[in-house]
């Protein structure tokens, strides 16, 4: 089936608008490009700042969505890793120059030529558009297969969600005998639980409060603890290895490089719009660090969704018409949604 | 010989007090200490932030001095390790807890319980005094071999300075094919440049001017920049494995994050007294670290000793006699010293 060239798409026109539906073109499915028809595509707090213009102003019309599953329907004559029907995922890039050490490394989201799903422009120049629409073309080396056994509904989360804590969970070695805290139980928080848990390692939830704690040790979570409690940092104190700060407000970052071991790490995966403020004498106390983590290359979230197949790990969402976006998009500024919503694209065919 | 319980010393007797010569109490040798003769006693800055009451009032009267090289004179009935006569040295702390984790793990540094050379209380509640003074007496576990070949006086500044910069250049390892800047080429800095030299990384000064590129390249110092220079940033941009910052005033974090490889790593030693302040983003853009490390255990100080005779490395200094110590703080504010004084402490006898 060919791949029809313009699609229907849930775009922003210009800054600060509301979701309208709308068509968008699509390039025609090159020699090694997969056709997709979009099944369903998360919404990711990212949407919303480059909706809102909060990360600088964007190139409008705006289709935003980099949590994309769906179903191959086309491959270009020198596709060899798809086939018409394969079900498959995009998420936060669509291409890399292919040359850098990072991209040889497979870690292509490093790359300073990497392409955005969305917001960003493909190499000819042409704006890239996201997943809230019926359609994507892709070079297959960007497209990921997602397992049998894993919904393609909560399955498009992993895209960008999982990936963002699958891979520092893994670079700093979450398993059997760490210790391991989420900041944060939202879209990413949620995911890190269940991962860190697959991955064998203890897992404490610090969230603002007790709320999702129910939730949190449904998912694996093996403590929880309210950070508005000032107590919860004097307990937890040197308890961790691992941190993984999900949230994207800046936080007293001394109080919780103190709930490090020595040597342990704090990993921030989302930045807030301002600079943030430590001790350096946090860190040098017990040789403890501070690091960032973003998404991951092609090759960990292919490993990242096989881990979450083996596992019987995913999203939990609540799946939306796409009419409802911006309704969706109040509710998550509202931090009213457990766990990420998920846009039911299929309906725009 | 026995150790004298009443020895003479430099000590400043309250805050911001010039320091005058006086005379303090040393315990007697007890059945597992060594009795030294200190010979030579390095001037860290520390000490100078100390005596000047900028790191919290101090127990006074203050006797600084925490790179100490000297001549065992006495050993305890229970001592196995040294003997009469043995050059040995003493660093930063002269007890720990050695029970706790990190004890156990001999990063003894790194004890909550960790007693300091000086400005520090003994298991006993006793006062310690530091090595701007004739005699110690000391455990033997916290007791370090200074080997033949090793001059006493360059020796000294390796049991703080040394051994601030090779802990962290071992630990994150630096060697071979590694690109390791030194921000800062003072005390600190230009025992980074001649230790990351011997280890095999290829080795850039980052520093103010390039006043000191002369020495710098002397010692091993492969590169020099001027961090005055704008464009030092941007023509590194990215380059290093490993930048080891020296350097105890706040700045720019995200220049230097900035030049950075993906996973590179900037690891303070000195802490400023205000918080420091950088973007999250600039760790989140390439999987970036920064990190901090504090001297090092006494095992891994014994190891930089051995090192640093074999590769024929010791501190640049300038040896003084004691009654010079206020002038020669006056010159460390000044950043007029190439590169440590060292106080002829023998002449106290």
């Amino acid at each position: 089936m060919t791949t029809p060239t313009t699609v229907a798409a849930y775009a922003v026109a210009s800054p600060k608008a509301a979701l309208t539906r709308t068509t968008i073109p699509r390039r025609s499915v090159g020699e090694y490009d997969v056709g997709i028809e979009i099944k369903y595509a998360g919404i990711c707090h990212s949407d919303i700042h480059t909706a809102l213009g909060e990360w600088g102003e964007a190139i409008f019309p705006l289709v935003p969505g980099h949590e994309i599953a769906g179903v191959v329907t086309e491959v270009g004559a020198g596709v060899t890793r798809y086939a018409v029907g394969d079900r498959v995922g995009v998420g936060c890039f669509v291409d890399s120059c292919g040359e850098c050490e990072n991209c040889k490394a497979g870690e292509e989201q490093y790359c300073k030529g990497m392409v955005g799903t969305y917001n960003s422009r493909q190499f000819t120049g042409e704006p890239t558009y996201g997943g809230y629409s019926s359609h994507i073309v892709v070079n297959e080396n960007y497209v990921l297969r997602i397992p049998d056994g894993l919904g393609l509904d909560v399955a498009a989360p992993l895209l960008c969600a999982g990936i963002t804590l699958y891979s520092p969970l893994a670079h700093w070695g979450a398993g059997p005998g760490k210790n391991v805290g989420i900041v944060g139980m939202g879209g990413l928080g949620h995911m890190g639980v269940q991962i860190a848990h697959a991955m064998g390692a203890e897992v404490t939830v610090l969230s603002q409060s007790l709320r999702k704690k129910d939730d949190a040790v449904r998912l694996g979570a093996d403590h929880y603890y309210a950070t508005s409690d000032p107590e919860t940092f004097e307990k937890l104190a040197g308890s961790f290895d691992l941190i993984v700060n999900t949230v994207s407000v800046n936080l007293p970052l001394d109080a919780y490089l103190g709930l490090l071991k020595r040597e342990g790490t704090l990993v921030h995966v989302g930045a807030p719009g301002e600079p943030s403020s430590f001790a350096q004498f946090s860190l040098i106390s017990q040789r403890r660090s501070m690091a960032g983590s973003m998404i991951g290359g092609i090759r960990q979230t292919q490993e990242m969704l096989n881990f979450c197949a083996e596992h019987s790990l995913g999203a939990e969402i609540e799946v939306i018409t796409p009419d409802k976006i911006n309704e969706a998009y109040e509710r998550v500024l509202a931090s009213d949604v457990r766990y990420r919503f998920v846009i039911d694209t299929a309906s725009l065919s």
